[in-house]
């Protein structure tokens, strides 16, 4: 069974939290200074237990085991959310690290934007070859514009080869993660065994009208944008309950009025929508929903509602056998106190997966909290599913 | 019945256009060297027709008409918004000209910034009392931040007094100004009589959430302030109309949810909402129908929501002794061609109501265009607003 310096592995966490901290979170978007500090440190931590580190053309950070024999891949992002958690991400590439430093035949990779300032998980997308230089050229930050190869460039990553994986290099790919939910917690469990991860179907829905004076136009005159996106968005609050399934989540993370100013109405509006299942056939009835309630809207409103899907990711299911592994970790290290569950958010893994057999592990968040910078997990849940993974891995390197 | 000369006011017009020209509109932003040659312009104007022009402190243009009797004040401002219309406030002050011309007896009357590159109506306010020195002190820009009182010195005014009204002097005041919104347009009429300026009721409405990741909350765990918001603004827009006048408006210009990121659950929702009417007690009920979805919104929802009001100002009713004279000119010289009609917009008008007799005349806007330099009306509707403007003010003499 493999020794894991649980200590050391908190020690580097702790270490890795202080660069840009942020209250008790951080703040690391995207290829910002204190992002780029994180991926130079991570490189420094590789080398330490004697991976050979390696940044490549899209900011992914990979630390090559020199062994011979089979190898797992292990990691996952290193960036933040905007003022965000310290664990979600940054857990599970330290959790690659400790398996290192334990002696298990791991590559530990940090992948880039998994969090989306730019595009949706370009980071493991380009490792497995899956983004083109064309979508690069396109891509621009959600928050401030930046062209993400004028970020790439003040990064000093332009022109660095982007590296892909060596088919047949890894037996699977592992990732810790928080839960970034409450069932674990509630359930007074350590450890979360995924079974599969959610598809995200993200769109952007444009609503064109006409701008006017708030005063001088009256009410019958108007084509108020504002307006039309509350009344599409109260519709979809009404009938997305009678698509979806029992698992099914669906969000409005961002409504922008054009100009945005108290006394001018609105006369343009952009509305991002999200929904997520693990299930197919539920996504398509949602999006059957999604797109009713648009046409429903064009049928109603005087301004022009146009409908985008920005991305569509597929559900990915965790391999049977890594998951056995994990499952068997998980009663001998903390028996009764794991449970399989399905994970509702995006993770690199689902990437992994349709190149190469894929797991997750998820460790509990207090209060559920995520995304926030009062994102936390007890020391002790932390240090246990490391043991878990680590013990988990060396079962599947060993079946 | 005075007459006019409207080929003399239109020519008046089209002179004072050039100064400042920016494509068929004007670019005279307070104090700017161009709104400074206009008032100058203006001055040579007053003394050709008799009055007794002076300048004061806050940048008013006053002519003083030398003979005894009853007098009438007529005027508006005659600085623009940046890159905006040639008659927006010109119109009403070269209007007063005219009426100097046919032989009334009134003051003109040029009042500074009342589109608010410094401040809110500072010169009506100034003229009336109601502009305190430590309120010149404080005010700046709003859009280059140079502080008005080195605004005023660079424009030459620094130290001059600042003239108000005599008390008893005047018998009412008039503006004439353009309609800003497309009701005399589209009922093909020339001519409206204001029945009075709309106050302006705005709100902040705020809601606290709480932010978490969008795949890992289930739905029955989420407290999502931007939800919240959207059922809020949906009740609003069934049962505000209910409540509200049939010239009543309400808009909600800007709706931020924060952090605003796709994948995020809004954790923080701001929304500006106001409304708009000529009658204190239909603002009364508009604010009743507000507190009580407010209300209710906190009963029914996971979030709190606080409602704030930013400013609650005065509606400024006609007079009506005035409103009838406009009313029997506009009869008499456009039968059929006029109607009486709130104004959504603020005017200097409003603080004249509150030291004499006020009333206000519509002329149409071409496409209801207004704050933008495309603004215009036709000529011969210019002519036949300042001859009902002068036999209006003759029979509010006369009565």
């Amino acid at each position: 069974m493999p020794q894991v310096d649980t200590a050391r592995f908190l020690k580097d966490l702790h270490e890795l939290r202080k660069i840009g901290a942020y209250k008790t979170g951080v703040h690391r978007p995207t290829y910002s200074p204190e992002d780029m500090e994180s991926r130079r440190w991570l490189m420094e931590r590789m080398a330490e237990c004697g991976l050979e580190p390696a940044i490549d053309g899209i900011g992914n950070v990979i630390g090559r085991h020199p062994g011979a024999g089979p190898k797992l891949l292990v990691g996952s992002h290193i960036e933040s959310q905007n003022q965000a958690g310290w664990l979600d991400g940054a857990l599970g590439v330290m959790a690659g690290v400790a398996l290192a430093r334990a002696g298990l035949p791991v590559d530990v990779i940090a992948f880039a934007d998994e969090e989306g300032h730019y595009g949706g998980f370009i980071g493991s997308r380009s490792f497995i070859g899956e983004l083109p230089e064309e979508e690069i050229d396109r891509l621009a930050n959600r928050y401030h514009g930046k062209p993400l190869r004028q970020a790439l460039r003040e990064a000093g990553l332009e022109g660095k080869p982007r590296i892909q994986r060596e088919p047949g290099r890894h037996k699977g790919f592992f990732e810790l993660h928080i839960e970034q939910g409450t069932q674990l917690e509630s359930a007074g469990q350590q450890v979360g065994v995924v079974t599969g991860i959610v598809a995200i179907w993200q769109w952007r829905i444009t609503i064109e009208g006409m701008q006017d004076h708030a005063g001088g136009t009256t009410m019958a005159e108007r084509r108020d944008a504002g307006l039309t996106a509350v009344r599409l968005l109260a519709m979809l609050d009404e009938r997305m309950p009678m698509a979806c399934g029992p698992r099914s989540t669906w969000t409005c993370g961002r409504i922008s009025l054009d100009p945005g100013a108290a006394s001018i109405i609105p006369g343009r509006a952009e509305v991002l929508f999200q929904f997520r299942d693990v299930e197919e056939p539920i996504l398509h009835r949602m999006e059957a929903c999604l797109r009713a309630c648009v046409q429903e809207a064009n049928r109603r409103e005087r301004c022009t509602v146009t409908l985008e899907a920005m991305s569509l990711s597929k559900p990915a299911l965790c391999d049977p056998a890594m998951q056995a592994a994990l499952a068997a970790a998980a009663e001998q290290l903390a028996p009764g106190g794991w449970r399989r569950m399905p994970s509702g958010a995006g993770h690199d893994a689902q990437y992994m997966a349709k190149v190469m057999p894929a797991a997750m592990l998820f460790s509990p968040s207090i209060g559920g909290i995520s995304h926030h910078w009062s994102e936390d997990t007890k020391d002790e849940d932390l240090a246990k599913c490391v043991e878990v993974l680590a013990e988990g891995a060396a079962r599947y390197l060993a079946s």
